[in-house]
């Protein structure tokens, strides 16, 4: 069975007890998460999120500069202000090199990557104060609060990181 | 209080009774589920997700061309061969066109946006098929089964999308 089969039905059982049918567009809690992709980060149950408070991004490592389409429109049009980044430990993205993957995509798919950042980092820490900074810089995102934090696949925890 | 101080109470809750510290980072389902980052839809708790199971990338539509960076590796670094894409009705990119968003951007923040494509979109089954052919099309893209859903907001239903 493909794994979207098994969403199906275990959509049917969410949506059987659903109760949340009128909920506004905006976020009611007026903030943007960025976070990491990575499956064990669930950041509706590690930050206490019910359906309707706050946007949330993810992709690869969370990385801002491929946020930043989704953050402006939260903020110029949904109304969003404060912003949340969240890496953590054992991020895939400590695991290799934009030139790695590259080769790999050369040699395995015989195509030419070249055009794309993947954004690769060697310390988690460092990539969320650089991708605070990177939104912090942007002229076209407003100035509000942003903060950022580890999660520690390991125990569960956000720590926050302290910007330099 | 910022809601990034509520975070982190709600996450001293949730490391409180972790118990998941060990799992692997390939995603056990082995599927990159792509969503929009609307703050009614919980990707989670709409396809029974557990930490561990899946990628998740979320931006602003759900878009394809802006999670092709994530998907690619995705595959190639984390073994996923299956995608599930997920837009939704009443979705805030069918309530502009860029146009719209690069104007308001000039006035207000006296900012040129024209660099960015914002994928607005006007149709929302249509935006699901275009985004499996975006995927279906690449060719730093494996060629798995992907299937497109339109969660319904008002119902918590995911309502499959036929390709044309």
């Amino acid at each position: 069975m493909s794994v979207a089969k098994e969403f199906e039905a275990a959509n049917a059982k969410y949506a059987a007890s659903f109760t949340k049918g009128d909920l506004q567009l905006p976020p009611q809690r007026k903030t943007a998460v960025v976070a990491c992709m990575d499956a064990r980060l669930d950041p509706a149950r590690a930050l206490g999120l019910e359906e309707g408070d706050v946007h949330v991004i993810r992709n690869a490592g969370g990385r801002a500069t491929d946020a930043l389409r989704s953050v402006i429109i939260s903020q110029q049009l949904l109304g969003t202000r404060e912003i949340v980044i969240v890496h953590h430990t054992n991020c895939g993205m400590l695991t290799f090199t934009d030139e790695d993957l590259k080769d790999k995509i050369r040699a395995d798919l015989h195509q030419n990557a070249d055009h794309i950042a993947f954004l690769a980092f060697k310390d988690v820490e460092q990539s969320v104060r650089d991708d605070i900074k990177i939104l912090k810089d942007s002229p076209l995102v407003l100035d509000v609060p942003i903060t950022g934090y580890v999660y520690e696949v390991e125990t569960g925890k956000i720590v926050r990181v302290e910007e330099n």
